[in-house]
């Protein structure tokens, strides 16, 4: 099921977050993609105020395309935890951006995503970089879409294939954490997933040089990337020793046009929900002997195991320039 | 808390099982290690075949020990799975060894345990074989005897720091799935317990020449195993395409007495009970950073990550030959 063809039209979920800007800014700047559609969930922070900040970039960037909002709370918990301190008090790194004029679209982000895959079959690529709790609700209203759409590429999870573990546990990473039910439900799903986990995103660093070259040559995007990231470099500073941040969220974004820069593993994958091990990704990779379980009759994802990371910095940083 | 020295006194907790009694009869022929105690546990099949094919073993090895029966199920599921499609319908392959005429010694396993660790301070290494039940009693009849034992070196976990990972699903090696509670008792207590688990035996294959030559140069004990695998070599070449078996249970035992033969990792570990990571073994290496977890305040454990099989082939060999 792994894709190895590039997008050409995007819905970008999202819960906006330093990194989740810094995706949009290259997904938006990639020559021969389209945006079609920014849908909004909780995630980092509440639903209230990604929405406001996927608005606030949408003006910022100057994007014609709907921002839709959706789930404030994963499918089977209602108190979603948030993470101030990794992306600031207003999420983008509590650098006083203007109120947005723009208003959200008047659809639930579902059925937007519902309705443009819809409307043009086989060719969108979903990429979320949230909870996946927005393309849960979008399956269980239209399971239909799952065949109409080109691919899915999601920044989640951890596979443990390079000794990374997990974030915000040993084994698990903050975007399944957030709602393992709906990634169990997206991972269950006959279309083509490539999970972009920690295994590869803890292998990317934008470094302090690498983000002030941004500043000084990436006009408006570099700046704002550079003043929303201190926050947040701050935070990987502090618990990592790391003097940048991770790329996270732009290599699903990277995923999605350049799969080449990526290899992945087959076979089916599970997330785990309650207990010690809640929000666990678990992939039974193909081939792989072990008494029946409840990987078997699931569709094979796809898990990305590497990343030609300098290759994705030359990337991102060209399209940022250019 | 990883041990390097050598046990000189071992009691042997045992759920027999083909691969358990090639361990034992290892175990009973190193020079300047003393086997003190069997005692059994239900595990590859229910207490009474585990009980009596120790039995059988210890009266065709001449053991002058205790064999004291444990538990017949797990502390919190009383209803165990077997696995007579891998070591046979009676345990040891099917080749009908003569019933014992030995008796089980009227202690439960667990006040062996107690009573042996108790009377020799310092002195005694648990090697445990089967799933963790009768150490997670021994424990909480007399929570003391974690600070009394020489070491703890388990057959046990799987933990993917090779890609392996485990035998009854993706996640889970039998012994910890068996009983998942005990296991996170064993693994919590104040003892330096080291878990020789798949990542290790999964690397060491008794193939079957090396079984043959056993046979023909070990003496009983040599034609013995060579009997008794055949059922089981079977399972490792119509589920793996293996011609031989795996070294598992040794393992246990030559950790015991030759640390230096593994590589170690160290860190809390915690064992899943319910859901589908049911029985997953989860270490927290030191130093990893993630958020507070139910991993912190727990006591560091050591992991094999690594072994020299061919020094432990070679020792193995070298002791049943002798």
């Amino acid at each position: 099921m792994s894709r190895t063809h590039p997008a050409r039209a995007i819905i970008f979920d999202t819960d906006p977050g330093v990194d989740d800007v810094m995706a949009l800014a290259f997904l938006t700047r990639l020559p021969g993609v389209e945006l079609r559609a920014i849908t909004t969930t909780f995630g980092n922070l509440a639903l209230e105020a990604t929405t406001r900040n996927a608005l606030t970039i949408a003006e910022r960037f100057g994007l014609d395309v709907p921002v839709a909002q959706g789930a404030a709370h994963a499918l089977q918990n209602d108190q979603p935890r948030f993470v101030p301190h990794v992306h600031g008090a207003d999420g983008l790194g509590d650098v006083h951006l203007p109120v947005p004029r723009r208003t959200v679209d008047p659809r639930p982000a579902a059925d937007v995503i519902i309705d443009l895959v819809r409307r043009d079959p086989g060719a969108i690529t979903l990429v979320g970089v949230g909870p996946f709790t927005n393309l849960a609700h979008a399956l269980h209203k239209a399971p239909e879409i799952a065949g109409l759409v080109a691919g899915v590429s999601l920044m989640g999870g951890a596979f443990g294939t390079h000794g990374h573990t997990g974030n915000v546990s040993p084994v698990a990473e903050a975007n399944v954490a957030a709602d393992p039910w709906a990634a169990d439900i997206v991972l269950g799903a006959s279309w083509p997933v490539t999970m972009i986990g920690l295994d590869v995103t803890q292998e990317v660093v934008m470094d302090e040089a690498y983000l002030a070259a941004l500043r000084d040559q990436a006009a408006d995007a570099g700046r704002l990337i550079w003043d929303i990231s201190r926050f947040y470099q701050r935070f990987h500073e502090q618990t990592r020793g790391l003097r940048g941040v991770f790329a996270h969220d732009s290599l699903a974004v990277a995923h999605a046009v350049r799969p080449d820069l990526f290899t992945t593993r087959s076979g089916s994958v599970r997330a785990v929900a309650g207990g010690i091990a809640h929000g666990q990704t678990i992939q039974k990779p193909r081939g792989l002997l072990c008494a029946p379980s409840s990987w078997d009759d699931r569709p094979e994802q796809a898990v990305a195991v590497g990343v030609d990371g300098g290759a994705f910095l030359d990337l991102y940083r060209r399209v940022l320039v250019a």
